[in-house]
This record gives C-alpha cells, structure tokens and sequence, in this order.
C-alpha cells in the first residue's frame, strides 16, 4: 500500500469537467469528481439562433479546481502527493485567441466579457462562411490542397476557420491577439507555467485533424496559401507553431502554484494535451483492426494503423488521418456520424407533441401531474419502443431509414444532406418506425467501417464508449448484427478521463509506452454484443436497399 | 303545402344505410335516418387477417326496412303515401350469386352462414391472384383489351375477379349459383319484384367500370376471352346480362308488399341503382369542368365530359370512363387517391403511441382517467396540429413526402407502391411532419388533375363532399392552394343519398332530366376554399418536387 502510486485523469467535456484518478498498477478508479461550468449553464456569452457557442478561461480554471479537490477529497489524507502525472483531453477544435504571455484575452480585463476573446466551443457554427472560403481556395488555388489529409472537406468547426471569422469580425482581438491556443494545450501550458507562446508543446491531435499541419509541409500550411485565403491571415503562422507532440510526451511539470491549489505535488509530469475521442479510444484499450465508436448524441470513430499500411494514401471521405494522434507511431484515422441518440431523441420528441401540445390543456389533470406524467412517459418511450422494435424480425422491414438528419459526416461530410423515410404504410407502427431509424443508425455506421476497408484497412471488431453503448441493448445489438463483427463495451463509465491518466502516467514514466499503459491500466469490457448469423445476414441485403436509396436522394436532399 | 312531393334517396355505405326523403320541388331534407347493418357490426362472415369483407344480404333488407320507417316516423302521418319515387346507392363492386330467382345464394337455407355466398364488399381483398391473372390475360392474349375503358388495370375490387375467386373457392357456389348481381341492382330488383336474372335492369355504372362491359364490344367481354382467363367462367355471360341502364330510368315499380313493409305507395317508380361515388357527384351538383371529390378516409374522384370531348380516346392512368354512368348522355370518368384522411390518422395513431403503449402503466392516474386521457387527446391531434401546420409557411417546407400509404390508385394505379418522407431534420417537429402529409394528399389530388388535363378535359372548379371536405378547413386550403383552383364544399351532409333521390324523382318523371332535377333539388354550397396566389404559386415548385421524388423512388418503393 505505501507503493501506490496514482495519476490524474483529466477530461474537459461540453458542459463540465471530470477528475479521474487512478491506480497505475491496477489502473483501479480510486475517485472521480465532476464539475459543471458556471458560467456556461447559465447561457452566457452563448447565442444558440446564430450557432455562437464560446466558453470562459475561467469556467475552465475553476471548474478544474474543483473536480479535482473533490476527487481528492474522497479519499484518505495525503492521497493527492502520491498522484504522480496528469493527462488532459478537452473537446476540440476549440481554439482561444491568446497574448504574448499565453493569456486567453478574456482573462484580460478590458475582455473579459467579449465572447470573441473567449474558447470556440467545438459546436460553434458562426465561421461557415470562412470554412467555404477554405474548401474554395485549397481545391482551386493551384497549389497542394492543404486539407488532404483531413478528409478533404474542412468545416466551420476547425481552427482556421474560427480563427479567420473572429478576425474579421473584432478588430480589438485583431489588435490584442499575438497568437492563438487550442483547449487541449492551453491546460497543460496553464498548469506547467510556460507563457511564451512559441515554447508551449501543442497537440499533434488538434494540429493534424484540425489546423492543416502536417510533416509533409513541414507544419502549418505556408503563409502564401494561408493570406491567398484572407489577408488578415497574415503573420499568424510563425507566431503559432512548427513542432507538434504526441502525449506521451511530457509538456513540462506541475508549477508549485497550481499544486497548492489543485492539493498535489510540485514538479509532477503533465502530458501533452489531446482531444477527448482520441484519448477515449486509448482508455477504451484501442488496438490495431479495431474501430473504437464514442457512441452519444452523434458518434466520433477512431481506428490507428501502421504507417506502412496507409503508405502514402489519402483515405478520402474521413475526417483526417494523423500521425500519433491517438497512439504514437501510428496513424491515427477519424470518422463520425453526426448523430445516432439524436436520431432516436427526434423520434422522442415528435411522439411526445401531443403530450407536451394537448395533455396541458386538457383540464382533466391539475398542472402538477402534467408536469410528472410528461416526464414519465417521455423517460420510458425510448425503453419501451426497444422493447416492443426487438420483437419485430431483424432485416425483413419494408421500411428503410436514411440517418442524415443532421447531415452526414462521415463517409464523405455533407451537411446539406438530410434523412428520409421510405416505405411507409397505414400499417407502420411506432416500434416499426423506430427500428428503422435504429438500422438507419447502424447502416450509417456500416457505411464508415466498408470506407475504411475499401481503404485496405482491416476491421475485425468493435469497441464502444459512451451513453448508448452503456444504455441501449437494443441499438447495439443491431449494431452488431448490422456490422456483422461483436461490439465490446468499455467497463469504464469514463473512458476519456482514464486514457488521458494513461498519459499522464506515460508522461511521468511510469510506462514506457501507451500500449504498456493499456495493458496494465484498461478497465476491460464488461459486454460483447455478439453478431447473431441470421440477422446479419439479413442485414446485408438491407444496407445494399440502404446505400441505394441514399444513392438515389442524394442530390434531392441536398436541395431540399 | 297539399301537392308536396316526396321521393326517397337509399345510400347504401359500407356500415349502414341512410334514407333520406327530400321535398321534390325544394330539394328541402325532410327526413333522415341511418340504421347499421346488424351482422357486419359483429364483424361476422368477415376476416380481416385475410382481407375478406363479405355482407349479409339479410343485413341490407333489415337496415333498409328500419331506415325508411326511421325516416318517415319523424313526419307527419301520411307522408309515405306523398313518395313518388326512389333512387338507390351503394357501394361497389359488390357482387353476390343468385339463383334463378334472382334471390341471393345466403338466403336460402342451406347457405345462409357461407360467407361465399353473400355479397362480396368492396373493399374484400380476396382474389388479388384472380385480378392479376386478368390482367395478364387482357394484355397477353392476342385480343382486344378488355379493362382499356377500366384504366387498363383490372382490381380485385372488381366483379370478375371475385366472383372467379369464388368459383374457384367453393363448389356448392359452383353448384348453386345461377348468375352474379352487383348491390346496386339487386336493391332495385328486391323492391320491384323483378326476379328472372334477365330482366333485372342492371346498372351502367356497375357493369361499365368494373365488369368490362361495353358498347364497343355489344356488353361484357366475349366467352372466348372469359374462359381463357378460367374455364370456369364458362357460361356465365348469357346468363348475366347484354343491356345496361342509367339511372334516369325505371327499374320497375315498388311491389305491393315492399310497399307495405316500408310504409309507400305500391307503384311507385324505383329508379336504377349505382355506384354512392357516383350518385354523390351528382347530388352535389356536377357539371362540365367540376371534378368532385368524396374526401373521406380515401378519396373518390368523378368528373363527367361530353361524348365528343373523349371521342376515340382512352383516358390512361384512370378507374375507367363509362357512358352515362354518372349523368345519361356524358361520360363518367372516375378516379380515386388510395388514402387522404387516412394519412392523417396514420400520424395521429402514431404520435398516441405513448399513450397506448406507456400511459396505463404508469400508476400516476387510474385506470378510469387513462381511457378519458387518451380519448381526450387522440380527439385534438389533428385539430392542434392542423392549427400549428397552418402558422408555418406555404410551400416552403424543406419536408417532401409522398401520399401511397396505401397504395396508389390513380393516376396509374400501383397497389404495391408505399409512402415517404424526404428531408428530415433534427428540427423537423410534429406540426411540419402533418403539414408535410397534408401537402402530399394534394399533390396526389393535383396529380389527378393534371392526369385530366394531359388528355384534353379541362377542370377549373371542384367540388368536394364527404368528411374532411366538411371537417378539416386546414386540409381544404392546403388542397384548394396547391390545386390552385377554387373548392366548393356542397351544404348537403348526405349528397350520396340526394343525388340517388334525384334520380329517383327523374325516374318517377318529376323531372325530366338529371340537369333539372340538380338545378331544383339541389343543396347549393356552404363553403368555398379560394385558392390564395401567394401559396398557389409556390406549390408549384414544391409540386415539381413531389412529382421529382416520387420519379426517383416509384421502384425502390414498389420492392420495400
């Protein structure tokens, strides 16, 4: 017991932060603590009509403080000296304009209320005209197309693009900003004290999926292609930066300030930051043919490979390939979908019009029991919909589904598309029309593992993370019928967090390598849902209807 | 107030009878009553598993019987003997073996539980194999086509394909059975006491859209094409029928002892029957250029033209065009949309799916409060929805969705075909998943339209009848918008059964002609939908959708 050693799993969601801190011999959970950010529950500096979603530095810092202090307080006395490194995964590309000592400017007191000054939330959409600008210049400008090796189609989500709208936008940050911050490398460069932005190690993860910079170039895209896109793009590329880190590395050491205030020991190793899905898929003990789905609101879906299984090759229609984004020396491939639970919470919320519409007006309940009957029932549709879906038979509905109500991301990202339905009759039930959109989900899902594959890159299982793989028997069962290949549930409720104490541990020596960590540190599986041979191959002839029918709509939902 | 002049309008619908005595020379409503057809409300002789519908000749007699004497206990004593004539609808093709009597096989003894040997309703599914053995017959076999004046595509609604279907079924029909009659007519023949099967006058409208009779071929099709279809129609065709009537003429006269039963004068004239669809377009006052619609759970559309509009031509994609079989002297074109206001309760049966599925279990309100929650709410869906569709724009809907639900019947009728919906969002609520459904009944009504005015027959009004024209003010407008053409609604509640009492009065010589009869007897219109430009003009382009999408998916719909 004397010897234990612990590290420090920190995962920077959407809506709060959660501490994680783990045994490193066992890689046994020995206290977790979550803490929302104050400033972001109350809606602040948010603007949801023009997809404007920024963060606070100090929604960060604080909350921060506080997941940690409460884990630590779980447990015995003195716990927080035997915590030996720290990791750190952020949602991304969720980019900050900073000044020449690394300062967020909303820290600065003449900005610290200017949304503009603040973190661009992963889910702002307000830069989509500078990502058409982008997409416009790389295909067209005569020179390489700086976005190959993100799948080809850069989105209002990354850097550039966020960077270029709140340049134009706010002339005090064109004035005050000396360079710029992903999340994922603002927290280490906070808690290790380096200031000098040039000297802070950014994230290979954030720099290779989301800004452009690759070996190949040498970094950054080159100053001509950067200010060919806009002027005012001019000079950011030598202030941002050249080199890039995995996180195995170490990006410095714990200050003494931040260990007086976080309860743990000075000098103590901080990993190269990265983001949440990448580090996810490394809790969640990510190897070689395995694809690793985070499975909630939208899918995010990770695989590695051996470089010299990709060679030289563009795998088109993903979201980036990178070299040591999830695990050094490999590459590190994303994909996604841009929604699976929210398919099903659409379905939700149209069956519970009338409950929300009607029911209140009705005067035969008082307005107390509307409010709890509303809520009862809306809380089991979803169960009971599965419950009565999975006693219809597998693959033989008349009924096929198109999942693209949020567009699609991955294969080949076009978010002008949107779903469908066909085959609908008088008899088409509720559990009916649920199941569709449940298969639509797993075609979709289908589509990302046969682009991989055309791709030569093999697939031999699966392994989910995240609320639906833990909640929904019934959407992963399908799953795995559909992909014909078992699903292996992470045990781990908080797989990102225990990967990014995989790196800190990493980081502060303790393994030798990530694949080291896995072994030692992985919470195993606690289900494999295995694929049942009839149904898959039922499913077959159903995807062939499924890549049919988007094939057909295609350009018409485009328009639509 | 002493010369007042009665006749008596008999609509016969698929749940009851409805007789209705209107004042001659007023048109005024006198008297109504509708009285259910006891066995049929059993469900009994019927198998919905298997699509069979059959009705209990008894059940038409004993209904009849209580309606007429329902009818005139609500006036002043005597009344009865101010009835000059009657007019006779029902539904069709609803055919039934007789014997050589002319008395339906289920009312002699030794037959009256077989469902074979009862009328064959409408909507009875059964010989789906006979009718596409027709149809394979009337293109394959060297000769003329005999289902060219029928659409060019024979239905196992229809008469010869049933009464196939039986034969085939059930020897002692074989045995038994003399010759076939259609409700229509055998109504007439009961109360005039016409009981040889060759002198029953039978019905124009009957025999021209669904027994391929016609003039071009001197009456129903040859035996040489009959019994190559099935040898077991030999023989049938002299003894059916050659000569067909419209129903300004005389079926006969009212025997004593009908007489008596329904409390009339013997001798009074019983016009020849037809088809409700028929008899309701000409209750609700057509004309040239008027397409009337009866709006109910499906839609039937009639349409007349002058002979020498038609000429040679045959009108593809319809339900047939048959001489006389609405007003004598025109043609009578029909057509039909499988399901209108059964669309709408489709989406209303699903979105109640909580409350079926989830409400009884939770044990927040007891058992007593759920049926009057659910009935409570089931009741507004479509009147909230409605009033929510109608708050969002025109034709502007990102949502396109196609009417087959349950099949398509014209233009170019496709039972296999199923409905649709193209553009889905996250976004996409309740109220614009109903508008989206609305918009695509009246695509399909335009559709039909459009299928009109391809061959020539120019429409510039409509006229509508049945419940939804009565009920539903945001369908009617969506309809009259997309239509881009005005839609009368007639006053009448019950134009089936005044347009049989047209007839009635024509063929008691009241009224020398149908058109007179209309002008005096007619109910006039409590409603019109005037199409508003705005909303007209952009349906246009959302009509070119919907016919886009259906273009696209017809094949893929037709395998699902």
């Amino acid at each position: 017991m004397d010897n234990e050693q612990y590290v420090l799993g920190l995962d920077f969601g959407t809506d709060s932060v959660r501490a994680l801190i783990i045994e490193t011999s066992t890689g046994r959970e020995m206290a977790s603590e979550v803490s929302y950010y104050p400033r972001w529950a109350k809606g602040l500096y948010c603007d949801p009509d023009k997809n404007q979603f920024r963060q606070h530095p100090l929604d960060y810092i604080e909350s921060m403080e506080a997941a940690v202090k409460g884990a630590l307080a779980k447990m015995p006395a003195g716990s927080g000296a035997r915590v030996v490194g720290i990791g750190v995964d952020t949602t991304g590309s969720t980019p900050c304009a900073i000044d020449r000592n690394g300062l967020p400017l909303a820290l600065r007191d003449e900005e610290r209320e200017n949304p503009n000054a603040m973190f661009i939330l992963w889910k702002d959409h307000t830069a989509v005209r500078e990502a058409a600008e982008i997409n416009q210049i790389a295909k067209n400008w005569g020179g390489v197309d700086y976005t190959k090796y993100e799948g080809g189609v850069y989105s209002s989500e990354w850097f550039w693009a966020k960077i270029l709208h709140v340049l134009r936008e706010d002339p005090r940050i064109r004035e005050h900003a000396y360079s710029w911050i992903e999340h994922c490398d603002w927290i280490p460069a906070l808690l290790t004290g380096v200031q000098d932005p040039a000297a802070i190690k950014r994230s290979r993860c954030a720099a290779g999926h989301k800004a452009m910079w690759h070996q190949e170039w040498n970094g950054l895209p080159p100053e001509e292609f950067l200010t060919r896109i806009d002027p005012l793009l001019a000079g950011w590329r030598e202030r941002l930066y050249q080199e890039t880190y995995t996180s195995d590395v170490k990006a410095g050491h714990l200050t003494a300030e931040w260990a007086e205030r976080l309860g743990l020991r000075p000098g103590i190793a901080v990993a190269v930051g990265a983001f949440d899905a990448h580090m996810g898929a490394v809790g969640a003990e990510i190897t070689e043919a395995t694809l690793v789905k985070i499975m909630g609101t939208s899918t995010c879906d990770i695989m590695i490979a051996a470089p010299e299984v990709i060679g030289d090759k563009l795998i088109a229609g993903i979201c980036g390939q990178v070299d040591g984004s999830v695990i050094p020396g490999h590459i590190g491939l994303e994909a996604g979908q841009s929604a699976y639970g929210d398919v099903y919470a659409w379905f939700r919320k149209l069956l519970c019009w009338p409950l929300e519409a009607i029911l209140p007006e009705t005067t035969l309940v008082n307005p107390e029991l509307v409010d709890k009957l509303q809520a009862k029932i809306e809380a089991k549709i979803l169960v009971k919909l599965a419950a009565e879906a999975a006693q219809l038979p597998s693959g033989e509905t008349t009924l096929i589904a198109l999942d693209w109500l949020n567009g699609r991301r991955t294969p080949y990202a076009d978010q002008t598309l949107k779903g469908a339905v066909a085959g609908l009759t008088l008899g088409t039930t509720a559990p009916k029309f649920y199941r569709a959109l449940v298969e639509a989900t797993a075609f979709g899902a289908r589509a990302i593992v046969e682009r991989f594959r055309e791709e030569g890159i093999a697939i031999d299982q699966v392994i989910a993370i995240g609320g639906i793989a833990k909640k929904s028997d019934f959407v992963m069962q399908v799953t795995a019928d559909v992909l014909n290949m078992p699903i292996k549930v992470a045990r781990s409720e908080q797989a990102c967090a225990l990967g990014a104490a995989m790196f800190g541990a990493v980081a502060a020596g303790v393994y030798s390598s990530v694949c080291d960590a896995q072994t030692r540190m992985g919470s195993g599986f606690d289900k494999t849902y295995a694929p049942q041979p009839e149904a898959a191959q039922k499913y077959q002839e159903a995807y062939q209807r499924y890549l049919e029918l988007g094939r057909i709509l295609e350009r018409q939902l485009q328009t639509l």
